[in-house]
């Protein structure tokens, strides 16, 4: 129940540094009887991986992950699914210069308040390579919700800086490496970034990410709430500054006669709630968006101090992601299949015995969609 | 650890619906020996009571609460601290024409759902009314935050509808009935209040809530960073869709130059992060916004449909406040002081030993500031 | 998370002090649709209530126990159940005599020394009063368990003093002061209490109980095997110091081929495992035992210290119970309850696909051995 | 949350079967600079390991562990420490002829009925060769407790079978096969295990488990009290059927003045409570004892069913120990080390501001008496 562990039924827990020997993960509470190899999670890694368009880093993380437990002739067997990805480009660099600075923006002065000590290299635990195993333990997850209930939880990219996406176009989404939707964007990203780059400057980002075909029940009140438990699974990940469910901050300027999503035996007529109606999923496409903040490792030169409260000058270099936003996708897309996982999990605990005659509305609208 | 509880180690617990005989909850974890009286809570409940302005619902809750174990002679003693408000106010109302109707955008069709069975009555269990006991709950954290720590919380209406706050002058929060830190603004939404509820309709708003005086060390990495545990809070509040730290979706179209803020020996020269690195409390103040959406209980009539599927027109009568968020900032309060308060104890428990040379630059701001 | 909260879905947060206002506690996680009545509570708080026999305290205590949540029209929602039950009987009694001494072998020394601070009225919130609202939770427990799946769960003082009983005859358990199964041995205990109560002394106790029906699966490996949870469960009840399963204590000298439960398609040939094995259920019946101290409330003086550190010769007055395992069988009952429900509904969360062709070869037996 | 996790603030979450690829384990929570080798684990690891006589299994377990992450330059950081033994002697043995039948006594019908699937190589999950790494995290709460607090924590086989050990010597426990603390009975022991051997049965045996130095105001009333969370810890070890505190089972029979151990300023004059008062540390030596079964795995036939209800005969082959509790000492330390460990940081992060002027008695007389 420390800070490493994320969910109650379905639980997740993570360890490793970005420069240490290994990254790895232990998966509790996966029912048995879900086929599952390695290559599934791989899928996801590689979308996450860096490395594969010039937009970011140029480090080389293979991420190669392994199932070292909790599978069994190709099956999960409901006991821990132990994973790892050992580290391999751990570049012998010489930290010395850093190691006793504090980069703004960064977690090092607030791990060095809080521990006393750091792991400098690379970030340490604060490093974005952590999120690898998120996205392997998220795909397991996101197996199980496809595979047993039907549920497909996708992201995107929706903004880069200054620059909106228009339209969803989910076929390109994974075809360019933004994961933008909006096919008449991809040129106007690829430009912007490009002239970042030079300048040595980074930028922020939004993602936003669905679930379709969620049933509703999910999501327990007061405090797990549905989207409760989203915005703390999405505000957990590195760079993350923000979170909205549905409308989100648009609902301020809405009048209620706007907001509310009417309902007819057909289904809604809107979602500004997000697919979430009191913390509990209502059938419909729970939608979320995140906020990125912009890279703080810059090779511009940003005040500082070191440990001893001294002024410094702080330039990072190495190879770092002009935005972060770029390769978060696959991120969120695992963070919200652990929350919907969990909760699936303990709503059929809870309320197996329930049984309603009124309709899904949802559902016959979604069927009704694919005709 | 069922969805009612918040916290780790410092936890609360609650239970209540609406119109049902009392709220009630329990606070574990308390430290011993804080001096603390009904007074003490009253003072946070009677901020958030109904019906002190024509702005707000007209029901009376008088909302007395009553403390039932855990002080001793004036002071806490460690042990579970039972809290209870008993409901007064229970119109015996006749409810058969809601009982199989769906209001749209209300947690009704959503708990039918789960459950099979809800208390119809003033909306049961997902009621805001039960947010009475976080703020009586919220209220002993900020007093032992205040008076062990220093830290102080204090929130503010930011925007109501169109009508965005300009400036900040805490002397006056307290003193109408918006929350509102900007006196210039406070006719305009007395005008806009009076129009909309000529109008039947409801309106959004947003909540601005900052803590001075937090020590840096606070937030566990990786999934329990103090941002996430606050965005997990600030989205289990009724009616909430969107959560921001610090510049929030701003960071979107920041660049790293801007956003990154800059440290110097007298303290840093921007809070960007909204006083939160790498899920690590930096020593700035913490700053949180959250989105309100609209009532969604109307007297204009709406689309829906009840238990069978069959399409309904609803209105929805009785005594409801326009604009939920008149009424949050006490409560956005509470759920902040509870996620400092907790890990404030964690933070303790597990790095009491850690003693570090650096100065807390933030402090040495604050001294400055207060010179 | 805190101390007074068990189990993990089906969850119980208890609060109050011996001599406070009010004892209540917080069942979250009971699913919904299950017919409850406050009179459900009150059979077994009435079995527990002291003053009933000469044998155990004179003490009043109605334990009238109210539902305050969580039940609508008769069924529980789903939604926290509040239960309450105010102190009536709370003596206006001088205690500053006993205000800074600390009784032998009571929680005093180590309270004192925890917190700093106690409520020393009649024990605060280590008296054993506090099981009161253990006993009520237990009884949902027992009755979804009773309902839905056909557990049973009885219990029976197997040991007083010397006096071992020799066989368990259900039907008289509830019809004698001291939950003992043996009409034999009933005036053996009533003339050992008398004499003992002479003396001022008091006598340890064993209790055993015993859950039927049980369905194979439940209990999760590794550390939250059901028989972990059971010892913890047991352990947690005021005066326990020993707990066992099946055979318990007898194992260390029995060899591999007596214990062995061999395995028919019949059933089981015997059951030391008392029901578990590999820490889940087997499907056989459920036996465990706890062992209680006796009581350390003693008019007969006793060497201590007090807050200074100097010595005092202690003398408790007041009315004690000269034999705390005699009421405790309705609490044994109800914390194996919690423990069988709370990993009932951890099972089916999980576990809900799964699906075997195995007999239930325990259910076949009692099948058998009820024709 | 899982059952594959323990602890609140000092988690230990393992993961690996028997025959699989690996074992691993995440502790999280430990305190930050905290110096820490692999070698600080081995040395507990390689007293549990088998093979070292013949008295135990002749598998060879090198375990030998990793430390992954969350250590750098010698010290904790505070970040999750990642453990990782790899599975070496995984001979390639042929199982399908116990693929479809239970071994009575085993986990194996229960796991069955539970998961519908499992690992058969080996007992999978539910092998005491998991307890490996409950070793290894529990050396590192071990040194925590030692270095830093003073609380040395040992262990010692009490019984084996029916010979009981009647002086505790510390100075030969780790020097003799047994971990038998009692010279004179080592080689009755010898000839025991040899004739019990030659039969191809198994026997139980008793562990004692002690830890001095332990600061009074452990433990958390009421749920999570020392001694519950002890018997939670110690009844999760495999092959244990029951668990005592202090005099345990043997307060069944004592009377109330011979119970209670009277205080006195320099010392407490007994130890019946075996060091916990009102589920508190009392400062005194935490004493725990625990009976462990029998191994089920013998070569001698027993009746069974198989997978789908037919009668089989049981014969298991192979490698195993013929008394469990011989390696389960080390095992026994690891997790009254575990308990410790959380619960002392659980104590500091309530009670940190808590002084008392009364003087720790069970200190006092631990100086004295080793002067």
């Amino acid at each position: 129940m420390s800070g490493n562990t994320f969910g109650k039924l379905f639980t997740v827990t993570t360890f490793g540094e970005s420069h240490g020997l290994a990254l790895g993960c232990i998966v509790d509470g996966c029912p048995p009887g879900l086929p599952l190899t390695e290559e599934d999670l791989q899928v996801d890694l590689d979308r996450r991986k860096p490395g594969t368009s010039r937009h970011t880093t140029q480090r080389r993380e293979p991420d190669q992950v392994r199932i070292l437990s909790g599978v069994f002739e190709g099956k999960t067997t409901g006991t821990p699914i132990g994973l790892l990805i050992e580290n391999t480009d751990q570049k012998s660099k010489d930290y010395s210069n850093i190691k006793d600075q504090f980069r703004p923006a960064h977690a090092d002065y607030a791990y060095w308040h809080k521990y006393g000590v750091r792991d400098y290299r690379g970030g340490g635990r604060s490093s974005a390579r952590e999120t690898a195993m998120r996205v392997a333990a998220g795909a397991i997850a996101k197996k199980f919700l496809q595979t047993v209930y039907g549920v497909r939880i996708r992201g995107y990219l929706s903004q880069l800086g200054p620059i909106k996406v228009e339209k969803v176009d989910w076929s390109i989404v994974n075809d360019n490496p933004f994961f933008c939707p909006d096919a008449d964007k991809i040129p106007e990203m690829e430009k912007y970034m490009d002239a970042l780059r030079k300048e040595g400057d980074s930028i922020g980002a939004k993602i936003t990410v669905v679930a379709e075909g969620v049933p509703p029940g999910l999501g327990e009140p007061i405090f797990d709430r549905l989207d409760a438990d989203l915005a703390h699974a999405l505000m957990s990940i590195n760079a993350v500054k923000g979170v909205e469910i549905g409308a989100g901050f648009d609902v301020v300027e809405q009048k209620g006669t706007e907001h509310r999503d009417e309902m007819t035996p057909e289904g809604f007529l809107s979602n500004n709630a997000g697919g979430v109606l009191g913390g509990i999923s209502s059938g419909q496409d729970v939608i979320a968006h995140m906020a990125l903040k912009p890279t703080s490792s810059l090779r511009l030169p940003g005040k500082s101090i070191d440990v001893n409260g001294d002024p410094v000058e702080v330039i990072t270099t190495g190879r770092h992601d002009p935005c972060v936003g770029i390769r978060a996708t696959p991120i969120a897309e695992a963070m919200m299949a652990m929350v919907l996982m969990d909760h699936l999990l303990r709503h059929r605990g809870q309320n197996a015995d329930v049984k309603v005659d009124t309709p899904d509305i949802a559902a016959i609208a979604r069927v009704k969609a694919q005709d």
